[in-house]
């Protein structure tokens, strides 16, 4: 942990930056603002110092400035009062690689030359910051319902206005800015049960089961905090696919449960094996309490979609170790592979049964930033839950009241995600183009991205069959593993910092994920336009040959 | 605790509601739906009961349901697996009584017969749920970067225009679509600088100190989650007001903090007394480490605005006592009385020369929520820091960065909140319409409501100096007091409940602010239209004499 930290903040010096980056092994950050460099605030003590010699560490030393008494003054909140949970969390999608970008921009901006023209964010799943264009429908509803003076705009379509007067309906005093109820606006939580409905073939979706939420972190963070509790041996453990998304291991560190890894099958497709949940699961009970289960379908960041089978497996486990389930289906709209199809885990758990349908505990999430729509600066999103105890849906909806309610803007654009226009709609020509646009072109995108990684040696890539990220398997050589070692790096932040510094292209180490000891990979988003995610896999390609050679 | 829930849970069932309101001492709550009574999920098992002898509590015999295997099955989340922070989370503003004030509007739809035509929520500070009309500049600019369509349409104003691309060249790829950067978008974060210097009389304002917010709620949020830490005697105490607003409250009960009260003079106006807080604090050393002092300036829900010096002394205790101040000054636009001037704590800070503007950690707040443009459902906001430790700002904001970011069209609305049309501009003249009209309104509102309280017995109505709510004390007779226990029912709360059972106006009981023990309150906002408040007061005061005389 401290060579790397090291290294970093020595990489962040070496460019010359007032900030420093902190950084932990498995791809843990911190960013450190240096100390008295800007604003009166930050100021250092004229004379100060000379309660410099009690501390016993830097920063303790930084926290001492001086007094008006002339008395060295220790700050209240430092690294080593702050709370520790917090302190403990890692988050790696917008860890130190994404914050290095950052500074490589400022630098290109100001004219150094690189052999690059522009930084090319490929961190995250942020599809409009790639250039996506919004869909059509979405913002008009938006836009009306945001100024309904125009409502008499020729310009807008009926089906738009339609829709606007709706939600505005729904509003108290016909206004996005009045607060809604804690749980959502009540046709919203409507059009999102009907959705469920016909996604899943008519099984039965309640609305008073519907969280409408900021984003699915929001949900996902609301049921875990709410499913916490216990200490020592009778700690809840919450059990996560290894290569996880981080905000997972972030809320797991923040509630200060306890994370319970299961791995992905990497050799065959990060398959979900029932036996590997069977294995970590008896483990972890010698030490906590494992009563909740996440699963991410399809995979974030490993791409892959379950098929019904292993879902039916995996909710017979749940069901027979009484596991709280929590289903993260955000990327449920993106799938790709002609061999695959989503089926939600409530479908599944309905098919299976009464007897499952009526008694196991779920939460699922979906969300407006992912799919076709891209929409992540809405944090739009809904939870629905199944099997809840009365007494805790009143308890979820109290806890949900203390921050009032989700973005009401927010909740507007998840009611077009659920409820999109239909064939007899004016607008249902163009949404369709739009929205067929948008997915044709990622699945192209998917197909080209494993076909052109798997090209080189020394990266393997699973299909991409669905999601919107890339996490292939980088073979690194001995010598390579031994020069991050070095610099006192993980060694895929080795090598993706070293992609950033020689073709300006961000991507976020595995080590930010989990994966198996002794490997490697990175996560890179497929959301570049065709013709540059082309180009920028061939530049991750001639890296990596070059990359090999030099290390061979 | 036990009587009250039995009373209101009985008085739920009396509305022959589908809900039940479990209701706890000081106003606290939680709603319950009643089990079975819908959706698959909550049916009772066929022939299921068998394993009931076994169970304790009536939450414990709904938990058990049938299991596949034909033996009793067990919740997982419960009463009481749940996370018992979050079970002790009160929530007032939002509580038992806005349940029944909801279940009377359902009863109204429905035809059934009332003294009164409509329920008038009272409850909550929503100004636009009361009929405030959005400032049109403000919802322009933001219908502008939702669709930037719009930008060609002659409707607009060329300042909303240049705004919105303002705004949207701050946002990647140009989209409100897109992730923000955690902290917020660079350049509305300068202009939030920008308009606190403004304020402030050109005190220095750092964007890198700057945080957008979703709300004022989520500011206050984090800023407390990274400094409660610690066990026993050195867990963090947090120095609240009493009255406060209950956000307070809920956020320590969720972090397992220590809430430390300290008393308003209500006799004074609701003035704040340092000699108060210093009995306060040196009474929590004994049992906690009380390094936390919360203002709430202007009070909600006491409407006092602090003077200079008061401010002044407040944060000499700060400094003197080495506490971390949180400023609460989400309505500093909303000052009404004509001796009263809204004084940030950042500008007395300066001030008071170096040595405290050095030194004392403060964090201050605000909201696009309250002023005079009450957008609410926007959730914007943002949060200021000042003399953080730079390792805690990347703390800060690596926290942050787990919920990837504030809603963006919240960050929009902020910006034009701090950011509002000059003489020069085109929108000047009816954005100064508009603004002068809501606060000019309220202002009155403020008067009248005092007013009109003070000409009754038994109502006592400090001055409403700024903020948007009427707290006045209720004198209630023994015979109602013992009427209240009678019904298992804190004595406020009864009185709330009768008087929107009788006239359909929702207030807040004091027990859900805190107040001290013998005295009773309620909460008010001043928000309805005036012809309405006016109404609506004589309603209370007529409600208030019958009271009186029921009990006499």
């Amino acid at each position: 942990m401290h060579r790397f930290h090291v290294f970093v903040r020595q990489a962040a010096a070496s460019l010359g930056s007032a900030t420093d980056v902190n950084c932990f092994s498995d791809g843990a950050w911190c960013l450190t603002r240096r100390p008295f460099s800007s604003g009166l605030g930050h100021r250092p003590p004229t004379g100060g110092g000379q309660g410099e010699p009690g501390f016993s560490t830097v920063a303790e030393v930084q926290a001492a400035v001086s007094a008006p008494n002339g008395k060295s003054r220790q700050k209240i909140l430092t690294l080593q009062s702050m709370n520790p949970q917090v302190k403990a969390v890692e988050y790696a999608v917008r860890g130190p690689i994404v914050l290095k970008a950052g500074e490589i921009e400022k630098e290109l901006q100001n004219g150094i030359q690189k052999p690059f023209s522009e930084v090319i964010k490929a961190n995250i799943g942020d599809a409009h910051a790639m250039g996506q264009q919004p869909i059509t429908f979405l913002r008009q509803v938006v836009a009306l319902c945001t100024y309904p003076g125009l409502l008499d705009n020729p310009h807008f379509p009926k089906d738009a206005k339609k829709r606007a007067m709706r939600i505005l309906q729904g509003c108290d005093g016909n206004s996005l800015g009045s607060y809604s109820a804690s749980q959502g606006i009540k046709c919203i939580r409507e059009d999102v049960a009907r959705f469920i409905k016909q996604r899943d073939g008519g099984v039965p979706a309640d609305p008073d089961n519907i969280y409408l939420t900021t984003g699915a972190t929001d949900g996902i963070t609301s049921i875990l905090k709410i499913l916490v509790s216990g200490w020592g041996k009778s700690r809840t453990g919450v059990m996560i696919p290894i290569p996880q998304y981080p905000l997972y291991s972030a809320l797991i560190s923040e509630l200060d449960a306890v994370q319970v890894n299961y791995y992905l099958d990497e050799e065959n497709c990060w398959a979900l094996d029932v036996k590997e949940l069977r294995r970590v699961l008896n483990r972890a009970r010698e030490y906590c309490n494992p009563n909740v289960l996440c699963i991410i379908n399809p995979g974030n960041p490993t791409g892959q979609v379950q098929n019904r089978r292993c879902i039916e497996e995996v909710i017979h486990f749940a069901w027979e170790e009484n596991l709280f389930l929590l289903a993260d289906e955000v990327y449920q709209e993106n799938v790709y592979a002609e061999d695959c199809q989503f089926h939600s885990f409530k479908k599944v758990l309905y098919e299976m049964g009464p007897d499952y349908f009526n008694n196991v505990e779920l939460a699922s999430f979906h969300s407006t930033s992912k799919g076709y729509m891209g929409e992540c600066g809405y944090r739009g999103g809904y939870m629905e839950v199944l099997n809840l105890h009365p007494e805790i849906q009143g308890q979820l909806v109290k806890m949900l009241s203390v921050r009032l309610c989700p973005p009401v803007s927010g909740q507007a654009a998840a009611d077009v995600m659920v409820n999109p226009p239909t064939p007899e709609d004016e607008s249902y020509e163009q949404f369709m183009r739009e929205k067929n646009a948008v997915l044709s072109n990622l699945a192209k995108k998917a197909k080209l991205t494993e076909e052109l990684f798997n090209q080189v040696p020394g990266i393997q890539c699973n299909p991409l069959q669905g999601a919107m990220y890339a996490f292939p398997r980088i073979l690194l050589p001995p010598r390579a593993i031994e020069a991050a070692k070095d610099h006192s790096m993980a060694a895929d932040m080795f090598y993706c910092m070293r992609l950033l510094e020689e073709t300006g292209i961000c991507v976020v180490p595995g080590s930010g994920f989990g994966q198996r000891d002794g490997t490697y990979h990175f996560r890179m988003t497929i959301l570049p336009p065709a013709e540059k995610l082309k180009i920028l896999l061939e530049k991750v390609n001639a890296f990596h040959m070059r990359f090999l050679k030099e290390y061979a």
